[in-house]
């Protein structure tokens, strides 16, 4: 139990702290005791849990000590379990304690400190800051939002991704065909579902070469970019090979499940993919869904933009996707925004949407810079997938009538 | 919405099944409408979401369809939401969707289709069972918990770690020469905090080879072997060579926090490794902590056995660390009881423990087969790291005396 003077080492005045030193991570928690106390826990527990040698004249908090910056009463949200208030912290990490590794940033700021702290019921990481001069030593995306429109020669409209129905069980050859029939359509991306990659019935290389040709002989007929999306999540020491594969037969972008292969491989497959990476989300909700615990999805969208991604697919608004609305709005203006050196990416939120759902997608975003994607509301149209990837023309004409 | 066709198609009799093409899949889950609707959505959303092209006849659900194959009443547990029940299901997950790959499993099993179910409130992946054909594709651990022991030459008690503290901020040199008073005192292993990494002020390397070196004049002293474990975790693409450059100064073991690394880095490591591997929990609660949402710590201690880990640190026993007793229990046993071909590995419960807690975990134990781990309990210790690590054998002594 830290005292009241080992609590005071844990705190400084923002103004006081050169903050080109440190990240700041920004928490809520629930206590039922006080929360300085709490507080400075997370603080000790999360760097020097441990300041000094027994016996020796030393304190390690000032230089390596996490501090909190700002402590408050944090109202709204969910209810706290009885007994229990909730609190709104800001801890200033000197992130020498890590350097620019997402392995190591996330074993700080949501490692055993903050989810075993003494003192705290629920935690939830809600966001972080990095100073310019650290931030700009992850590579960000390479080739971003900007680079992604270019490719496609689609500049004044969203992007439109069908994910491929059926998703699991279609062999090559048949999945190849339906995708050509969605690029004819109007499609701009044909997509593996993010359950589908490299199997015996569907081997990837396979699939994407139908895929790839299906999709230039679309380009051809249409006079538009068509790509196809292949998804190259797989053992993270195999991924390296499956890219230089599937990139061999004309991959123009590729896809990882970026949560379950981990951050760090997508910003490794950064390194050296020479086409955009999309990232998909699949696994988010599982640390982002609750209210008070966790790690919110706007510190996932930040640290897939850190990684490298060039687009990102992240939960949508609807309600199967149990985001609110601000959730997904605030994780697609963050995609947009300026940050550090960091190119900004193309935010595609999804979840079960077709033509249908896009005027409420767009009510929601107000501009164009978005993906949307589409599986049953393309693959199942009762008309066919071509007249499923028409129905978002026709949908998004009526919008841009409106805007005009 | 399923139809009630389409839901029977999702249900399956598990003596039907030829289970050795079956992943099964085991949840809890909280729903406020019809439980089998729920559990058939579960199994449509997490494999075969459209199973037919529209116009075709055909039928994906048999050959690629995941199925439920039993639900029933769930009781105890924590309260449901008001309106809301609980249920366990049984989902057989036909495994060539996803083949031996540990991203794509999780893909399948804590994707989209569990996360973000239609008519599921909260869920909550408790366990998983793979055929043995489909097991045994993974490695698993190379040394396992018999090969850490002769590596040791510890045979009949537990092994004892010691992460040495304070953790962040000492140099190299001051470091080594505090790991050295613990191994004197009679530590086997002194190791790095999970936090403590390659930083610009303790190089990894620098640090290994001075801690290797303490460790070796300390083994020459007492006689028996005495091990550094360095923490290797960093980003993934960096780890084989970090590997490689503490390999070369004699590192005996490794540690990755596999969480942050992902599972899937952890059996890449496995694959060239020559030394133990060492897993880390660090941010399992992130995921494990709620009794009705999220992934449980036995699914992640599966996942580490799986992935190859030799050595699996996880959240132990008491207040702070916030799991049931048969939680712990249930962990520590799986890593020793028989699985396929898969080696038992060394489980290490820990969490604030010091030679007073040692009592405490052995009865709950009941056997020597663990590793027990102290910070501050060593290095925080009144009369310094030797006074710390003796403590713990004097602790032990006394229980296995009354063992005897």
């Amino acid at each position: 139990m830290l005292s009241k003077q080992d609590i005071a080492g844990f705190f400084a005045a923002e103004a006081e702290l050169n903050l080109a030193d440190y990240a700041i991570f920004e928490y809520i928690f629930e206590c039922a005791e006080d929360p300085e106390l709490a507080a400075a826990s997370l603080c000790c527990e999360q760097s020097t849990a441990q300041w000094k040698r027994p016996g020796v004249d030393e304190d390690f908090r000032p230089e390596y000590g996490a501090k909190v910056i700002s402590l408050e009463d944090c109202r709204g949200g969910s209810p706290s379990p009885p007994g229990t208030k909730s609190y709104r912290v800001r801890v200033a990490h000197p992130h020498k304690n890590f350097g620019p590794r997402i392995p190591n940033l996330l074993s700080a700021a949501a490692g055993e400190g903050p989810f075993y702290c003494p003192g705290i019921e629920r935690i939830k990481w809600i966001d972080f800051e990095l100073p310019a001069s650290f931030l700009n030593q992850f590579e960000g995306p390479q080739f971003g939002l900007a680079g992604v429109r270019e490719r496609l020669k689609v500049y004044e409209r969203p992007i439109f991704f069908g994910v491929v129905k059926p998703n699991i069980g279609l062999p090559p050859e048949d999945f190849a065909a339906i995708a050509y029939q969605s690029w004819q359509g109007g499609l701009d991306i044909a997509k593996d579902d993010e359950m589908l990659a490299d199997t015996t019935w569907s081997p990837l290389v396979e699939r994407t070469q139908r895929a790839v040709s299906a999709s230039q002989q679309a380009a051809k007929e249409t006079g538009t970019p068509k790509f196809f999306l292949p998804n190259i999540t797989d053992e993270v020491d195999l991924i390296p090979e499956l890219y230089q594969q599937v990139k061999a037969v004309g991959a123009p972008m590729v896809m990882i499940n970026s949560i379950f292969t981990g951050y760090s491989s997508l910003r490794a497959l950064r390194r050296y993919a020479e086409v955009p990476i999309v990232s998909h989300f699949t696994g988010t909700a599982v640390f982002s869904r609750l209210p008070h615990y966790g790690i919110s999805s706007l510190v996932a969208t930040k640290l897939q933009r850190l990684a490298g991604a060039d687009v990102i697919i992240m939960a949508g608004f609807g309600e199967r996707m149990g985001c609110s609305d601000e959730e997904v709005q605030a994780n697609v203006a963050f995609c947009l925004q300026e940050w550090g050196d960091l190119k900004p990416v193309l935010p595609v939120p999804g979840g079960s949407d077709s033509a249908e759902t896009l005027p409420l997608v767009f009510e929601k975003i107000r501009h164009a810079d978005f993906g949307f994607i589409c599986g049953r509301g393309v693959y199942g149209h009762p008309k066919g997938p071509a007249a499923g990837a028409a129905s978002l023309h026709e949908a998004w004409d009526k919008i841009a009538v409106k805007l005009s």
